[in-house]
Parts: structure tokens; C-alpha cells; sequence
């Protein structure tokens, strides 16, 4: 461990996945991961640690302050290595590591995959942006491409040969993605081949050196086309033909300067411009949303990693560095001035930071394995039933993984700076980038805004509130189980009052909504999100607390021992130190207070 | 008003001042300020607005994308535009705008003087800091230097014309300043003057190209002297001699990367390698921290202002943009594909989130200023009681003022990025800078973790908790007259149960406490802190609501009307919105739970 380095908690993300969520037991009876045992799963972990490690982490922070440049005629050229280090994650399979082995993946379950995933983009979040829309072109294109198209870029994209891009922004249509007005004109003659015209903006990775073509997905509106969503339809659009490898009408013209993810091209994409631009359409025009939507559900879990990875990094190194620095001495010496300065570790203050990042880092990664395992049987459990009660969580869990993930963990980060002190503030140590790199998560994929009208405005709503209710019977499953143990009654009460809280909360929202106040009841989407992912980790919490208490009393020792009793420590810090604010929000909400809607304000 | 200008809520500034605190009739009596009015201090805050609208607000972005560079002779140079911009502030009587006249001053009283220095902070915090130092260095002086260095020094220093710096770090002695190893050997034959040696790191303006001289105020250690901060010394250590202008030997041989303020030079400090290092001691040996809390305390509250000044300019920002910004429909309207966009203040999430900006920026701006008004009658009150009651007030806050400042300072410089959405990620808007460079505040001047030890170990304790009874009393009395004004009931009663709560927790840590369990007591600092400063908030808002509905009462009309009720509003929003979480935090306190100390975790 180091307070310069890249450290990774490979005991915990083990933990989650083989003693908790069970991976080499409950996956291992799909042929898809027939192949795969719990030593497969752990060799490839130690592997992805080795190479974001040895060869991610090293271009992390030099990236950070070379970034990227774009040359006049559209080319952008990534930092210095990390052309290196992406040909290093291709070479080993680290693009497509859940993709099919056919399509040149590995195949490894969503779980192990959120690990993987977890590691790269923490080592280097701007290099990892790159993969992460290469997956989700290829994963989109699996499902909705013609068999030409998925023939030509699928495995190209899973294997880090091609890249991909998603092009929804333009300078007038952010979070109203139905306001877009890029143009898409039929060819005479060419069936599904258009023109496109019009600007984007915000494109991740719309050029790079990394690879040798790009797959651009595009929304843009055909002609007659009716205004909103409704309207707007999706196109390939590839830097290069597919057909004779022609250089295609879609040029950067513009890369941003940033708060951070500096190494990550953010990039103004003019279509049809210099030369003719030539889309394929996915689907009949009118499908565009529906489609970039497979797409854009999968990116949002993905942020959520991104918020856990960069708070999970900055978190190893707040730690390395409260065990290496020394200053001042002990609370019981502080009249003493000649007693032994200790390292800041033994701090209480200090303590209570560590505390927070840690709990925060290991109830998210909780939940997002978990959902992750959701996945996996929402998609391929024999039983329609058990695919659709699977498929029904993720649904409801996807806004708060993305917005409570991206939140909270840039709260980590934040604490982390404050614990190295001044020196958190330098570039000297690694913890200032991880707050610049992480604040942007909770603005891309949908800012986090967009995120809980997701959830409260539709998620809730949705078979008139079935996901929810699915969510209630099963954490209440969960809860009534826990007291069965005769472990934790105070804080298994705790979590009991916290739970009816967002329930009371729910009732309240739906009760305004249902008054036809719309306006009353979204001021509350991002309190509500809060109070509702604060209640969710806290039951991550439980369920790791009892397994460890489990393995106690089977008497587990050294560093084991210590391993499960900080789960245990865990469980009565979140209920003690985060969960009192579940119950404040659900107050906050339930107050009807709408001041800030009085027009007398911000005139 | 625009999102990438800079703008100041002069109306708000000028109720605080004549409405709420009315410096113009409670401060008219003093000698000192008999010469100002009402009319004065307006055309004087309308001036300073123009100086930092005009010629500070433009070398703000520029400087943090230049940043200081360094020779190899040790010479720093400042960002382009910064040494006009300081000379225009010199020129202007900015530097020492509530010095006396007899040392170069405006002699404004210190409640106006925060709203200048909200305004030269907000608009180039990385300029002010040397401006701010020297303004500290030249009020040490006044009390501790002998006759001839301030007269040396001080009108050089409140003119603009010299610079300071308070040089306390050293790469092992940063919170724990008691740790200093600087050595300060005495000059044969020379009475008061030593030769230093040693190294400081983290000096802010160590070396600039602003003024003609730097006085350094640098601790050290004289022969003989005993470990830990008792052992002390405060030196004068001159960049050009006092007598002949010769270089002293104190040399810039680093300047630090950070993640913002980058135009502000943060320097190591070499005392005594490259030539002799000459310092002329203040008081006598061992004196030094005693003396330097002068400046500290007064440097702390410095840095709350900082923290309102980011928030405030990143405030106007943020509503300046929403005003601008058209995205997305009504929500009304959400299902009609053709109505019209409108501009996203419309939009609920959007109101709460400048709702939540607007509330914490007013109140801690009545915090601040409030607290200077104390420090006025604690200096200049005719009776000592009085006096002594005002100081106590003013100690008790200062550790208030500088952490919960720059965190919730922190945390709207943050919201500020979320209202504008990717372009609020992006260098070409000014709110990136601004979160960037408010980071540090939370850490220098004693971390935030420092503060909130300073409030419970020490400004709880002091006197038997005489400081904190003082203020239960007056906050008492504060809530007993509210009630009689018949308004707010229900507001006041959260409030009086938050300031109970409050209460609730300070026994409950006075009694762990008592109990010698320190590190338990200690843990709880920061989370005591904050409810702390979440009370006080909500008592500030109360008050201005108050006298906003008396006016509102007295048929206050138009813009008049519409401020007013902005303040009525705010209490209600304040009351639901932030002070649930302090009964939050006073029950996470009470909980007693230590489970982060368990000596299981962090090993």
C-alpha cells in the first residue's frame, strides 16, 4: 500500500463475491459460466490488479496534466502511454471481459466483470472511459444491429481494435434530449443509409489514437419527423466506412477543457460539415430513444462504478497515507511536549474519516456487485418470473446506482483530500485528481437531477408501484431474517424504522403526485433519492454484517477475524453515523415545505 | 447579472449592514467611525464592486490557467494582469480598508469591511490571499512590534506597497505546529536579532512581484528552548533589510502544483542556505504561538469569508445561468412534444438546488458580518463587561465561522457545478475554479478537523463552558422574543428543538469527557461542529425573517416586497430543509457509538 500508489481491497471485492453473493456457486449452473470456479474468478482479479497496476495507474496522473490535443484537421491525440497502456487492456481481453468468447470476449459473469471494472476505471477513469463506450456500442449493437453491422464491429469493439462513441448532446439539448435537431436525410437508393447533418457535443472519445476506427451511435431526426423523443432515430455512423475504409463526414472540431478527467477527449463532433457524413439506421426512424436507452441504462450502472472505483481508490490511499504520516501525538500525551508524535491514523478525526470513506466504499460496492448479480438472472434464469422479479430490481435500482454511487462517492474523495491535509491539495499526491476526475459523474449519463425524476417520476410510478412494492416485501424479508439471527436487534430496529420512513415518504410523494401536484412532488426527487439510497446501503451493511458475525462464530481468526469484525464495526458505524439522516430526510420531504416554487423568488 | 461575470448581491450585503446589524446608528457613537454614514459605506461598497467587477474578476480565470512560475534565483512571478490589478487595489485604499488612516487606512468598521472582503475574495481568491496577509502581519504588528518595525512596516504593509506572510509549516509540522524544528540562533552584540535556519513549506506570497518588501512572521526554535509549542519563537524576517535593503537570506526554492488557486504562490521557504537568514524577535523567547494566534484567529475568520465569497460568486453564477438557460418543458407539459422549452429556473430539482445556495450563502453571510459586529464592541465598548461578553461571543465562533464556512461554502460551490449541468465541468464557466479553489480552505488555517478540536476542547471548556452558557442564553433569549412577534411558530419551535438538541449533545460530550474518555469525546468534534453551525444558521435566518416581515408588514412594495418575503421564504426552507439533519447529527453524537476506534480496523 502506498499514498502515491494504486491500491485495491481484494480481500472485500472476494468477499462480495464468493461469501456473499456466491458466484461460484449460484452462476456455476449456466453453461455460460460452466467453464469458470472460484480460483478462475480470483487468478483473474490478481491479473486485472497486476495490469491497472503496473501499467494503468502509471499514466494516471501524467495523463491527467498533459491531456489531450486535437490537430486542425480532427485528429485527437490521447497523453503520452496511453495508446501503451490501452493496446495492454486489449491484449488481455480487459475491453470485452463480460462479453461472449465468440465475439472475442472472456465471458465473465456481470459480478466478477463490476470487479474488473471497478479496477480499471479506478487506476485510470479517463483511459476507462474509452472501454466503457466500446462495450456499450457493441452490447447495444448485439441486440439491435443488422447481422452486417454486428459482424463488422463487434468483436472490433470487444476487443479494443475499434472503439465507439454515444452521440445524444447538443448545444441546445442536454437533459431535453427530445429538443435535438441534427438531421437525418434518406440516400435515394441506399436502403437505411442517410445524411446526416448537425452538430454534437460532449462526445467521449468522438476521436482517439487508440484505435482504428470508431462506431459513432447517433440520434438524429429524419425528415417529417414528429418534435420530442418520439421523433429522433438512431444511426452508425463509423470514422471510417465500412464498405472501403473512406474517411466519413464526421469531424472533431472542438475538444474541451476540464475540470478533470483531462485525459478522457470530450469533443464538439460536426457532422456532415466538411465532407458528407453516411448513418446506418438501427430499427425504423422514431426507434432512437427506445434503442440508445439499452445503451444508456447499461452507462448509468457503469458511472455508478465510476463513483465507487475513484472513491474506493482514493479511500486505499487516505489510508496508506493515515498509516505513514506522522504528526502529533496521541489525545492521552497532549500535555506531554515530549511525547512521541504518532501517524495520524491513531487521530479520532481521523479515524472517523477513514470510517466514512470505508463504509461508504464497501456498501456501494456491495450493492453494485449486487445488482449486478441481478442482472445476470434478469437475464438468463430459466423461469420468466424469476427473470422479470430480477429485472423488475435492477430497473428500480439503476437510477441509484448511478446517482447515489456518483454522490456519495465524490464525497469520499473529498474526505480524502482532507485527510492528507495540505498536502491532499497538491498534485504531488494523487487524491486532488480523484475529486476532479469523479465530480463530473454525477453530471454525464443523465445528471444526477435526471436520475431521481427517473426514479420518483417513473420508477416508482411504474405497474402502479410494483417495483417498489417488490422492493419493500423483499427488504422486509430481509429484515425479519436478520432478528431470526438474534444478532443486532438495535440496529436491525434502526434499519426498520429508517425503511418505514422511506415507505412513509413514498406514500406522501405518491399522495402529492396523485393531488396532481407535479411540481410539489419533484421538488422532493432528489431528497427522495437520497433517503432511499441511504436506506438501501444500510441493508448492504446488514447483510455483510451477519455473514461476517456468521463466520465468528465459527470462529474465523487473524486477519480474518479481523476482516469480518470490521464488517460488524461497519454495520453499527452506518446505522449510528448515516442512517440518522434517512430518518431527517424522510422528515425534510414529508414537511410539504415549498418555499422555493414562490415566485417572488430568483426573478 | 451572467453566468460568467462576476455579480454581488449588494442588497443583500446592505440589509445585513444597515437593517440587521445597523452599523450606521450602533456604530456612529464610536470615534472612530464618526465620520461615516450610511451614504458612505454604500458609495463605498458600490466602488469596491466596480474594482473587482472590473479590474479583479477579469485576471481571475487566466491567472488559474497560468498560474506562478519560479526562477532559479528564487523570484516568483505572478499571473498576467495580477500586479495591476493588486496596484489598482493599493491605489484604492483596499489593502487596509479597516486599517486606521494613521497607518495608510480607510478605517472602515470590520462589518462593512467583510462585505469588501466578500467582494475582493469572490472576485480573485488566489489575489487576495497576499492582500489578506498583509493585512494580518500589519495587525500582529500593531500589538506586538517594537516602535521602529512598525513603523518600518506597518503603513507599507495596509498600502499595498510591502507584502507579509505567516510561515508556520514544516514538512513534519503541519497541525501539530508544536513540532517546528526552525532554528533561531542569537546574533552576538545585536539585541533581538537572530540568525534562522530551517525550512517552511505551504507559504502563501513566500516570494510574489506585487510588492517592493515581504515581511515574514516565522516561528522558530532558540537555543535551549523546550520541545513543543511553549518552545517557540515569533521572528520579523524581512525579504529586503530594514536598514540597508540588503536580500536577507530567506529564498523561494519551490512553489507547489495545486488544484487551485493556482495564481496564488504557495512556496517552500528556505531561512539560511543560500546567505544568512536575518529575523528580529516579537516579545520575547517562547512567545511565538501566543503572538502568532493573533493572526491566526483573525486569519480564520478570513478564511470563512473566503468560504461565503466562492459560494456567493458561484451562487450568482449558478442563477444567473438558470435565468439564461433554455432546456427541456414545463412539467406540465411534459407529455406535450411541442411546447415551448423554457429556461431550467422553472424547473423544480433546479429551484431547490438554488435554494439550497441562496440559504446558505445569505445566512452565513449574516454569520459573518454578525461576527464582525461583535468584534467592533468586544475592541471598542466603553465597558469592560461588555467587551468581555462580545469577545467570548467572537471566540466561540471563530472556529464556527472558518469550518463550517468553507464546508458548506464547499458544498455550494459544488451545487453550483450541478445547476450548470456539463458546461459547469467545463473551464469556459466560471464555477469549476470556483469549487477548485475553495477546496483549500477547509484544510489551511488549521484543518477543519483543528477547528472542530479547537470548539470542543477548548471554546467549550474554557471558563467551566461559560462561553457556550453565554450563548444558550442569548440564542434563548433570541428564540423567547420571536415568539412574541407572534410569526413563525411552528419554525420557531424546530428551532428551539434543534438549539435543545444542540444542548443534548454538548452534556452528553461533557460527560464522556468527564469520564477521561477523550477519544471518545474527540470523535465526535466534526459532527458536533456541524450541528453546531446548523443551529446558528438557522437562528440567523430567523432573525432576518423577522425583520423582513416586519417590514412586509409595514407595506414594503415591488422589489422591496419580493426581498422580503425571499427572507420569510428562506427561514421556512432552512427550517425543512437543513435543520432536520442537526436532531440528526445530535442523535448520531449521543449514540455514543466509537465503533471506528475499535483497534480491529486500519491496521
Amino acid at each position: 500500500m502506498s499514498a502515491t500508489g494504486f491500491n485495491v481491497d481484494l480481500r472485500d471485492m472476494q468477499f462480495v463475491l464468493f461469501e456473499q453473493l456466491k458466484v461460484q456457486e449460484r452462476l456455476a449452473g449456466f453453461d455460460k459460466y460452466a467453464e469458470f470456479d472460484q480460483e478462475l474468478y480470483e487468478a483473474t482479479l490478481q491479473e486485472a490488479f497486476r495490469v491497472t497496476r503496473e501499467v494503468w495507474w502509471p499514466v494516471n496522473g501524467p495523463g491527467d496534466r498533459q491531456g489531450v490535443s486535437l490537430d486542425d484537421q480532427g485528429n485527437v491525440t490521447t497523453p503520452n502511454g496511453f495508446k501503451e497502456a490501452w493496446d495492454a487492456q486489449a491484449e488481455g481481453g480487459w475491453v470485452g471481459f463480460t462479453a461472449e468468447p465468440e465475439w472475442g470476449g472472456i465471458g465473465l459473469p456481470e459480478p466478477v466483470g463490476m470487479a474488473i471494472g471497478e479496477m480499471f476505471t479506478g487506476s485510470c477513469p479517463a483511459l476507462s472511459t474509452y472501454a466503457g463506450l466500446s462495450r456499450g456500442v457493441a452490447n447495444l449493437l448485439k441486440v439491435y444491429g443488422p447481422e452486417w453491422i454486428q459482424q463488422a464491429c463487434i468483436e472490433n469493439l470487444f476487443t479494443g481494435v475499434w472503439g465507439g462513441t454515444m452521440c445524444l448532446t447538443e448545444a441546445g439539448a442536454g437533459s431535453s434530449v427530445g429538443d435535438n435537431r441534427a438531421k437525418a436525410t434518406p440516400i435515394e437508393g441506399e436502403d437505411g443509409v442517410y445524411h446526416l447533418e448537425g452538430e454534437k457535443i460532449f462526445i467521449t472519445g468522438g476521436d482517439q489514437d487508440l484505435t482504428e476506427n470508431i462506431i459513432h451511435l447517433v440520434l438524429a431526426r429524419a425528415p417529417g419527423a414528429p418534435n420530442g423523443t418520439k421523433g429522433l432515430s438512431i444511426f452508425v455512423v463509423p470514422k471510417f466506412d465500412f464498405e472501403d475504409g473512406a474517411r466519413n463526414g464526421a469531424f472533431v472540431v472542438g475538444v474541451e477543457h476540464k475540470m478533470g478527467l483531462s485525459g478522457s477527449a470530450t469533443c464538439v463532433l460536426a457532422l456532415g460539415d466538411r465532407k458528407p457524413c453516411r448513418g446506418y439506421i438501427l430499427g425504423n426512424e422514431g426507434d432512437g430513444m427506445g434503442i440508445m436507452f439499452h445503451m444508456m441504462n447499461e452507462a448509468r450502472i457503469a458511472v455508478g462504478i465510476q463513483g465507487l472505483a475513484s472513491a474506493a481508490a482514493a479511500y486505499e490511499n487516505a489510508l496508506a497515507y493515515a498509516k505513514e504520516r506522522v504528526q502529533g501525538v496521541a489525545l492521552k500525551d497532549m500535555r506531554n511536549p515530549d511525547a512521541a508524535p504518532v501517524t495520524i491514523v491513531n487521530h479520532p478525526d481521523v479515524r472517523r474519516m477513514l470510517m466514512r470513506m470505508r463504509v461508504s466504499v464497501e456498501t456501494m460496492r456491495s450493492m453494485l456487485y449486487g445488482t449486478a448479480m441481478r442482472l445476470v438472472f434478469s437475464e438468463h434464469s430459466a423461469d420468466e418470473d424469476v427473470r422479470k422479479m430480477h429485472h423488475n430490481h435492477v430497473e428500480l435500482m439503476t437510477p441509484i446506482c448511478k446517482a447515489h454511487c456518483t454522490d456519495l462517492g465524490f464525497e469520499v474523495c473529498v474526505t480524502a483530500v482532507q485527510t492528507y491535509g495540505g498536502y491532499g491539495y497538491i498534485q504531488e499526491y494523487p487524491v486532488e485528481q480523484h475529486v476532479r476526475d469523479q465530480k463530473i459523474s454525477s453530471i454525464y449519463e443523465g445528471t444526477n437531477g435526471i436520475q431521481a425524476m427517473d426514479l420518483l417520476g417513473r420508477k416508482m410510478r411504474k405497474g402502479s408501484g410494483a417495483l417498489f412494492m417488490q422492493w419493500l416485501q423483499e427488504s422486509g424479508e430481509q429484515l425479519s431474517q436478520a432478528k431470526e439471527s438474534g444478532h443486532f436487534a438495535d440496529e436491525i430496529a434502526q434499519l426498520e424504522k429508517a425503511q418505514q420512513s422511506l415507505g412513509a415518504a413514498a406514500m406522501h410523494l405518491g399522495g402529492v403526485g396523485a393531488q396532481g401536484n407535479l411540481e410539489g412532488a419533484m421538488l422532493q426527487a432528489t431528497p427522495f433519492m437520497e433517503l432511499f439510497g441511504t436506506v438501501i446501503l444500510g441493508l448492504h451493511a446488514l447483510e455483510q454484517a451477519l455473514i461476517a458475525q456468521a463466520a465468528l462464530d465459527a470462529g474465523a481468526s487473524g486477519s480474518d477475524e479481523r476482516f469480518y469484525k470490521g464488517k460488524v464495526l461497519n454495520l453499527k458505524f452506518y446505522v449510528s453515523s448515516f442512517l440518522p439522516k434517512a430518518v431527517a430526510l424522510s422528515k425534510s420531504i414529508r414537511s410539504g415545505d415549498e418555499s422555493c416554487l414562490d415566485e417572488a423568488l430568483f426573478q
